[in-house]
């Protein structure tokens, strides 16, 4: 393998976009001032990247583990087993993974706030307070916090399912009971088994919490207990082999997101993270900045992941969204005036998916990507946007493909054949 | 079937390339002047191809493989077979084969060369000693000589493995002893009796060849002998239909390279060939061109195989490279110049991969193609090049679906429904 050669790749959640009224017709992306992102298209090869195929729709843990190499169609065990990955529980083959939240019921079981005031101190305790809770019936119980409300709920045991409901009922279901975790269809015992397993844990946690100090502090103060434990999501890891084995690379990825960090975990890449990085637009792009040029260090492949765009767009915030592309491109132009050796350092831009403003929901459009480099067979593009971009050297390829791209230009790619 | 249309699929091996300095920025084929492949990229449709898939990157036999209508994720099988193929041997169900070299070893079986001084003369003799030796085992043993100082192996007989390693150490490991044949995984009982018969082979082919009279004339010579043999790429053949039996084409390829012939044989083609084509850049392009216009006589599908490109590409030659191309441009004319029937016969150019100069080796780089004829719908390219193509009308496609779209301007498709 190639040992100079290496490659960043910058993943900005949901960057595409659509023509915007109030943006004169233009995108996001298309009003940003980016001078940086410019320089990259006029000095590299542009094109159109789907996730997974034209017209599909899909969502940052798809979109990501496209972007990783996987095949979403063959490999897609739910969030759960990625959420574990990101809190660093190491799953072991057959082991259940839930996503939690940490919420506010009423006596009555009734919810009052799924994300309990979006509660950040104190998870770590209550946590604790659950791990290890013994529900008997031979399953070991693994629970751990996430970033804020979030956590994660392990069971480890004989003849589990993950094909279970949720005890969630989704964003927007406020006021309505925690829901009875069921099998997803019937006459599968394992799955009734595990249901009720996640329902026994349900009702101690809530036990459990109900008399915990963090929560009578929380009461003192008037904000909302984390009273409950409510779950969805579940899943089942499935063992193969990781991005970094596949192709020996050394991979690093800076991130703050729960989902990409677990998806980066499983794909062997070590983490680059900070508590100023918050998977939001107010996270510190310098510090992200400062990250990436520390991995490249270690790394031969470094992938940046930035939140704040998709963010922008689920809240309908077109003008929020500009601000931040233009905060990234700055961001994208530290990193390349840092770069140690630029001459062998390949730049990819992308995205795990377009989020339109005005849908405020992930669409199927494409996303614009490009590949810059000493040798990469530059195109006529001038400019990084949805509608420059297509006129490029790459035509349109789908996420597992621009990744092999990308690796191709390091030499870390295998040769098929002789 | 239409018999009047007939087309030429023109693959110049490892044609790709990327931005060199010295070329001020250009490709090898950017720079070469290529008046003739310019008028076919005005008169045709153009576009970039990918062998497989985008980022994928492929040695010749897959290449070929898909060029001929396989699918490589499929069907493949190693090289063993496909030089089976190309030296004349027809392969039976389960019969493993084996790539050979004739070698030069010392006393002790340690490899002083690879190649036994790339011997030309009387491999047919040293050959003739070791078809049909009788290793006992019920196994039949065929031998044959290919080009210089290769040659095939083939073993036929009952519970036989191609899953058996290599005792070539491989390019550049001279002063390395004869590696000993093993079973590639543990427990598979096949395997290890294959390999046990493989080593045999050699074992008997060094008593057989060290005396010799090919070998005694060569060390009175001061030539290396080819004292021993050394064997790798073992496989079996899938039985499978034929792109010649699919399609109901009369092929024919004219062709030196041994792995392209074996692949164009097994795909039911006739083989045109000379001995004054080397498979190298000292090929003689003016009976190439001859060639061709008499396979178009017998066939309506002809596939030319060209290897120079490559070969300058490994050696990292750009000017090399420059040159060849602008032969190859003009032994197309001399074709053009000489079709019987201009009007009814469609000119594919195309290449089985890229290989960039400066990485002396393939990369998963997308090939510029173009399809010219009467009736095609042309676009606005101007210029056959990495850079020009991909603004033409067929966009980017795989190596299967440029083979199919050719196929079906002569008529030799199928339709799929009713």
């Amino acid at each position: 393998m190639d040992t100079t050669r290496k490659a960043i790749m910058l993943v900005m959640d949901g960057l595409g976009d659509r023509p915007i009224k109030e943006l004169s017709g233009r995108t996001p992306l298309e009003t940003a001032k980016t001078p940086y992102f410019d320089s990259l298209a006029r000095r590299g090869v542009c094109g159109l990247m789907d996730p997974l195929a034209p017209g599909i729709r899909v969502g940052t843990d798809v979109g990501h583990l496209a972007l990783f190499g996987y095949n979403p169609f063959r490999v897609y065990w739910g969030r759960g087993p990625i959420e574990a990955a990101g809190v660093g529980i190491d799953l072991e083959p057959r082991d259940v993974a839930l996503r939690c939240n940490f919420a506010t019921v009423d006596e009555n079981g009734v919810i009052l706030d799924r994300r309990a005031g979006r509660i950040r101190h104190g998870t770590t305790l209550l946590a604790d307070a659950l791990n290890d809770l013994d529900l008997g019936g031979n399953v070991k119980i693994l629970f751990k916090q996430a970033t804020e409300h979030r956590a994660v709920l392990v069971l480890r045991g004989k003849e589990l399912s993950a094909e279970i409901t949720n005890s969630d009922p989704g964003a927007g279901r406020e006021r309505e009971p925690v829901r009875t975790v069921q099998a997803r269809r019937s006459g599968i015992a394992m799955a009734g088994r595990t249901a009720a397993i996640v329902n026994r844990f349900i009702e101690m946690s809530r036990e459990v919490l109900a008399e915990h100090p963090v929560n009578r502090e929380r009461v003192k103060k008037s904000l909302p207990p984390a009273n409950a434990v409510i779950t969805r999501g579940a899943g089942m890891a499935v063992r193969m082999r990781s991005l970094a084995e596949r192709f020996h690379i050394d991979g690093g990825c800076v991130v703050a997101e729960s989902t990409v960090k677990g998806i980066a975990i499983m794909s062997g890449f070590r983490i680059y993270s900070a508590a100023s990085l918050t998977a939001n637009l107010d996270t510190d792009l310098d510090e992200k900045a400062r990250l990436t040029i520390e991995a490249l260090r270690d790394c031969n492949f470094v992938v940046v992941h930035i939140k704040g765009t998709d963010i922008a767009s689920h809240d309908n915030d077109p003008r929020g969204k500009v601000a931040f592309i233009e905060k990234m491109d700055a961001m994208a132009g530290k990193v390349m005036g840092a770069l140690e050796d630029p001459e062998h350092t390949y730049i990819g831009l992308t995205a795990d998916h377009s989020t339109p403003c005005a849908a405020r929901e992930h669409s199927a459009d494409p996303v614009p990507v490009v590949i810059s480099g000493d040798d990469v067979l530059v195109d006529d593009v001038e400019r990084y946007g949805e509608r420059s971009c297509p006129k490029g050297g790459l035509s349109r390829i789908n996420a597992n493909e621009f990744l092999l791209t990308l690796l191709d230009y390091i030499g870390a790619t295998y040769r098929f054949g002789a």
